[in-house]
């Protein structure tokens, strides 16, 4: 093998080695055909193959019922912030919608979003710099409002929604870019969840939407025609040539999912490395956990060193010893463990061990 | 070696073999940092030298003036079709564009335009399957007009302008897809050239735009913000999370083609590879050109047996002899020949022969 690092990197992110072992395996010659899977037709049997069978698993993985409809559509998550608005704001001649506020990217697509429509952005945590997940209350929500959008997990600050709200009758918008095939799903509890793959799905560039079937249709006249959900549905995500390469290795991510044991496995492993890493934090003075505990995610571990001048040093010295990554975003500072699906249990333990390592050396 | 074909596809292309196996060679390991190119992200130290390394080369390859800047945008052409409407279609209040219809692309590309403005499609060669580039007279073009859009090389049909309209003061913009890089340009007379990578300069998902620094700003309000011009050159194209893999790959494709000597060396090339196929074609009543022969390609050569009855055996038996790809859109039938940069002089050379000992043992 290689000398891979455990890479802590909050996305692109690490990927699981025997998905990029195949991938590496295969990348001059898919399967015999003398191409690359990056050289062939995006409407060719090989790739439509490759595309249905992704679809597919993911169905199974995420149990996604049958009136939702799976998209790929150009531009990652952030594309998404403009296509939601475009897409579903005008449900309601109101057009009006909820974001509730709980980090930089729910800040950035609320932004987006006002745009095309009058956005509430009343649940807010900017004021404690997103540590906490805001209260969100129901009864706040104006009845005329298309939907309301969440962020699951806001990977900047270390935090997750573990329950998610109930909008009654308006559909919940979630983005899952972080989270999505990390935990159990009710689908059926949303109206719309997109993610980008590049923290546990795939490569960059891409999102995957799960759209549920009433929600097509609404799209505003300006909308550009490959952000409409409806013409995605329609042409099974391939209007034109979609990013060939992300969805083939999406595919390789989630049969690998698959041969772990599925969502409900990896959802408890999962949990399992992120309590390594808090036990330390929590565990001693010399560490200090930046997110409201209750609220702490499971896929992005976020802490300061009590001696802040000491940050430097610690991550000098986590490189050195295979743990990549680890600088906090610069809006909180400190450390960021990203510990999407594909960090293995022994990375989580490498690094706590270093934790503790670095901690007896310096305290 | 591996057993690559010579692949003919119109794209997702082939791409040059040292690329592949360099990609392939350190796909785990990127430079010895221990994770890959895909898994690093798009703000590090190694990415932002790859990028700023693509841009060079590609303003040195194709001599973009300094006063182009040089955009990566999410999602190919086809969402320029989108984004050059609303980023220009407002530069005069009247909200008129020309579009020269050539081909299918040309014709999807002013549709889009139609949410936007008002749009001239008076120049158009429809009528005979754009079997040539219709004629373009620059006093029939309303001096209102914000721009006027080409498609140089139209992959279906295998026609392209060799020579370029004098539109005067108002912007000529062009979806260079499948001929970027593959021909000297004057890139002065262009207001915007843009291109999806997947034909001369690496995978599918990203387009490339290249666009004159005063015709930034005058973006339509409801622009999603990652289609922006101004906020793409204002942020570097890193606005949020680029298709890494795919810059990545295109750096690769810029520095193969710098050393096979730069475009001027590629375009004698390419003119000869083309001339070995049309050769074949007009040397023989078994083969027909479908396209005008002073407006043919050099990047899609397109020709119908003239016993259609015999196509299915000819991409049988080519397909047998490691010739791949070569049937023609479905929208013209017959066969297409792919030849962008990537396919070696050897490649036209198997088929050329090819073509000439099918039709001995079929005539």
């Amino acid at each position: 093998m290689t000398n891979r690092v455990f890479n802590f990197g909050a996305g692109p992110a690490m990927l699981p080695e025997p998905v990029m072992q195949r991938a590496q395996d295969e990348f001059l010659d898919y399967r015999g055909i003398g191409a690359s899977v990056i050289e062939i037709s995006h409407r060719s049997r090989e790739f439509m193959d490759i595309i249905e069978a992704a679809d597919a698993l993911l169905r199974e993985l995420a149990a996604i019922p049958d009136n939702y409809r799976i998209l790929h559509v150009h531009g990652g998550a952030q594309m998404q912030f403009s296509a939601i608005p475009m897409n579903l704001i005008a449900r309601n001649p109101a057009r009006k919608a909820v974001y509730a506020v709980s980090g930089n990217f729910a800040n950035l697509a609320a932004k987006e979003a006002m745009r095309y429509g009058e956005i509430d952005t009343s649940c807010n945590s900017a004021e404690s710099n997103f540590d906490h997940i805001p209260e969100f209350d129901a009864r706040t929500v104006d009845t005329e409002s298309s939907y309301v959008h969440i962020t699951s997990n806001n990977t900047i600050y270390g935090t997750r929604w573990h329950a998610f709200p109930d909008t009654g009758e308006i559909p919940l918008v979630a983005d899952m870019t972080s989270e999505l095939l990390s935990r159990e799903l009710n689908i059926g509890k949303f109206g719309v969840i997109f993610a980008s793959l590049q923290k546990n799905l795939g490569p960059s560039g891409l999102a995957l939407v799960i759209v549920r079937e009433d929600l097509l249709g609404y799209a505003l006249p300006e909308t550009p025609g490959l952000l409409n959900y409806r013409t995605c549905a329609d042409k099974q995500s391939l209007a034109n040539t979609i990013n060939t390469f992300a969805v083939y290795m999406m595919k390789l991510v989630l049969e690998w999912l698959r041969d772990e044991g599925g969502v409900k496995v990896i959802e408890r492993r999962n949990a399992e490395k992120a309590a390594i890493l808090y036990d330390v934090v929590d565990g001693s003075d010399f560490y200090l956990g930046t997110a409201n505990a209750p609220d702490r995610s499971h896929m992005n571990v976020t802490f300061n060193l009590a001696e802040n001048n000491l940050l430097e040093a610690f991550l000098r010295e986590a490189e050195a010893n295979g743990l990549y990554a680890l600088k906090g975003h610069r809006s909180v500072g400190g450390a960021r463990a990203s510990i999407y699906n594909a960090m293995p249990v022994e990375g989580c333990r490498a690094l706590a061990d270093f934790m503790r390592q670095f901690e007896r050396s310096h305290a």
